[in-house]
């Protein structure tokens, strides 16, 4: 599944650009941006894509709480102030990525519109494919699930300003996919999301 | 040239890992950290490692101060204080590439030996690849080429906390890579970093 990789590849004494990139990787680089609820199933669906994608012979790198939140942003905390400087240097890393040939699949609640914005406006300036995946959940099936039990602690005002309970999420008016996680099956996601990817071709049809 | 790409790429439903990235892109990641005063030829040698890497077919990528200053760090100034956060970052995000299976080549000054030498701890602590490649050149050479003026400037008052000039520059004692820029021609140079990643098992042999 990997053969359509160009054999082509060669360089000419100049910079190499993201069409060569492109070349030699056998697809696009983009940024796929899942947002929604705590538990809404962002992971879920980005670990079964990032699957898919690799079985395809396609690079994927998910960007989540594990390695940036750890990472380059560890010094950073929940402040409104300090989830939008999040955001920010998420999308900026994503963008580098995407740059790179790689599908960046970042995962984060990213609850504000006009941080989800700018990434988009990033994108665009750069000529790069922003696709915002809306994870969509009711609030309810989202906290009946409380994979991590946060819900519980923000319920017990143990965790202060927790999206959904005690501070907004805003959702995507006009997400590039929009998932229905509470009624759609794992596969439905996914295929949804790689239809997208063939019809902008960023990976092979 | 491309042609050691792994055809049996398969995902058994878990988690893929970078061992998964690094057979499907036939090498594996690793971060270069090119070190060296301004002028001394970090990006000249950079750019020319990208281009031989991709005829190669490896997958590389420059992180350096065009889309990092301006992008993730443009929040960062120059002050000692900035540029420990801005080496930090970048080590990261450098990080965050040599994971995906990109050889990350990242070109900053990097003055400071704490800096580099927290970035190369990040990297052990992951297990992951971290070569320091020492752009060793006189301060006269560099000076004398001053390709964007700005030894002119530092000279001049113009610049402040300009390393070389009223800035430190701490040497690698003890750096993976030590080239000598105002004696080694290019191709020399590049060959010396080949060996290297032969050696190390990175790209093929």
């Amino acid at each position: 599944m990997v053969k359509q990789k160009a054999t082509n590849v060669t360089w000419h004494e100049g910079d190499i650009t993201a069409e060569h990139r492109a070349k030699l990787l056998g697809h696009k680089g983009a940024t796929l941006w899942f947002t929604g609820l705590s538990g809404s199933g962002k992971s879920t669906v980005a670990v079964e894509l990032e699957g898919r994608l690799h079985e395809m012979g396609i690079l994927s790198y998910r960007l989540d709480g594990d390695n940036v939140r750890l990472g380059i942003n560890k010094n950073l905390g929940f402040s409104a102030e300090d989830r939008t400087e999040n955001i920010r240097r998420v999308g900026e890393v994503a963008k580098l990525f995407a740059d790179t040939g790689v599908i960046a699949l970042s995962s984060f609640i990213s609850p504000y519109t006009a941080d989800r914005d700018q990434v988009r406006a990033l994108h665009d300036a750069a000529g790069m494919d922003f696709i915002e995946v809306f994870v969509d959940c009711s609030l309810a099936a989202a906290e009946e699930r409380d994979p991590k039990g946060l819900y519980k602690k923000a319920r017990a005002g143990e965790i202060k300003n927790f999206t959904g309970i005690d501070d907004p999420y805003e959702a995507p008016s006009n997400p590039e996919v929009h998932l229905h996680s509470d009624r759609q099956t794992l596969d439905e996601e996914v295929e949804e999301i790689l239809t997208v990817l063939r019809k902008r071709g960023i990976i092979p049809a």
